[in-house]
């Protein structure tokens, strides 16, 4: 099973993939992307990926070659080829390619790439027990709503993540609130209300937190967006994240401070079972 | 006289270069550069240019594999093969190539890469009236001073610059303090006091600016480093900026405000010929 790329048409094994030195993705991550996960051989969410990812390119003037449709089927196309069952599929756009000092490239074509690859499943572990997280200060700039490729300060939070043998870092502003985490939302329960942070343009619009969310409504849970600090974060009874690869995955310690009884706490474990029973409602079997 | 690129050793056509689709320069903007001014086949400041790249690797965790003595023998060979006398040299280091899911990469080795361009001179008229600018919201990281390839919102203030037909974007915090340009430092000048901002970690460290303060300080010029918002800059008798490319450059409106008498004031104008005289000093003729 190999790992496929696909870049402007043309596919390869995912490591002999080359991209233009000129292109301004390369020169100032001038670009936006998309993961999804392959469950059975089947992207999940595209429709709400894809709503995403064309909201990305608007908002950083990249006007797409190819409609919505003809990329759902590349990437239906090179998961077919790629031959995995379970797997990532990140989908990437640039401004395209040309001189360095011209900031906006009106003739140029975007760049559009994409692969396949092997995702590794969660550890039963981190599943029964929860993850470790340490808090990192929020360094991004003033648009993390945007999916953008400038990732050097999630990289370098995940950089202290891996240091200190945790899953991820917790960011968190100069305040201490916690925005998000370095890819993953982030949600505490209160008793029993679960309480996420509202997406006030200073956090990205998670498509799991979106699938996740309606689960919430539709099964009964008090459910409130608000903010909390690092401190209050600490204090909740369950704490937990949720991205495309992690789904739903419990938080057991933040900087060392154990989360309620630094165990999968029961309302995390009822959101993944119901995010998972989604996840089958929509991938044929 | 070819524009030519260096990838890691292979040398090509300019926009025939290529690189990885996995490099994490690609993926996340992981990696740092340096823009140089090649001056009758030499480029200027070299080493100075190079203390701030390795700064830069530095800060972001980047350990390059060839000494600056090589990396600088690349660029001068690389520069004689283009046959330029008067040029742009790029360089640029990557984290390398890996897993997009792995976000330190311990055993990838960088990619470094550089190319020699063609640099449009800077206009006779905006030497002598000075140039437009708008005003625009700053809205980086936390680490501006790193020079690293995170550079979207550098690049979507040029586009409102040239959208309103200005040659730079002048960033100003939340509280209308100006940090400086999208690829300049700022200075005003209240009465015969050059003023411009400390690097505080808010602004890149210059290397025009850098040679520019020395010579401001060998002429005895009146010199401070200090704050000024966008209303106290529209009021200042001169305005101008500096980068690698523009060298010193009169600023002559700013939103619309015009500044002094709407030409390059006379500090500006002995500042930018002191700065060649510097530049025929230190380039062999």
């Amino acid at each position: 099973m190999p790992e496929l790329a696909w870049v402007n048409g043309e596919i390869t094994d995912l490591y002999d993939a080359k991209v233009p030195f000129m292109d301004h993705g390369y020169l100032f991550g001038y670009g936006v992307y998309e993961a999804l996960k392959v469950y059975n051989g089947q992207p999940f969410s595209v429709e709400e990926h894809m709503d995403r990812f064309e909201r990305s390119m608007k908002e950083i003037r990249i006007k797409p070659e190819l409609s919505r449709k003809e990329t759902i089927e590349i990437i239906n196309d090179l998961v077919a080829k790629s031959e995995y069952q379970d797997a990532l599929v990140y989908l990437q756009i640039t401004r395209g390619v040309g001189p360095r000092n011209n900031p906006s490239l009106p003739k140029a074509k975007p760049t559009l790439s994409m692969f396949v690859a092997y995702l590794p499943p969660i550890d039963d572990s981190f599943r029964q027990n929860g993850v470790k997280t340490v808090i990192v200060k929020d360094d991004r700039w003033a648009h993390p709503h945007i999916k953008s490729l400038n990732l050097l300060p999630n990289i370098l939070a995940k950089q202290i993540a891996e240091e200190n043998d945790a899953f991820e870092a917790i960011l968190a502003d100069k305040d201490g609130i916690v925005t998000e985490g370095a890819s993953s939302n982030v949600y505490a329960v209160f008793k029993d209300t679960i309480v996420t942070r509202p997406t006030d343009g200073r956090i990205l619009s998670g498509i799991t937190r979106l699938v996740l969310c309606k689960i919430i409504q539709q099964n009964g849970f008090n459910y409130k967006e608000d903010y909390f600090t690092t401190e209050q974060l600490k204090e909740a009874d369950e704490v937990f994240i949720t991205n495309t690869g992690a789904e739903v995955l419990a938080v057991s310690d933040i900087d060392g401070t154990k989360i309620g009884n630094g165990l999968c706490g029961p309302i995390t474990k009822k959101l993944y079972d119901l995010f998972i029973q989604e996840v089958n409602r929509e991938i044929r079997r």
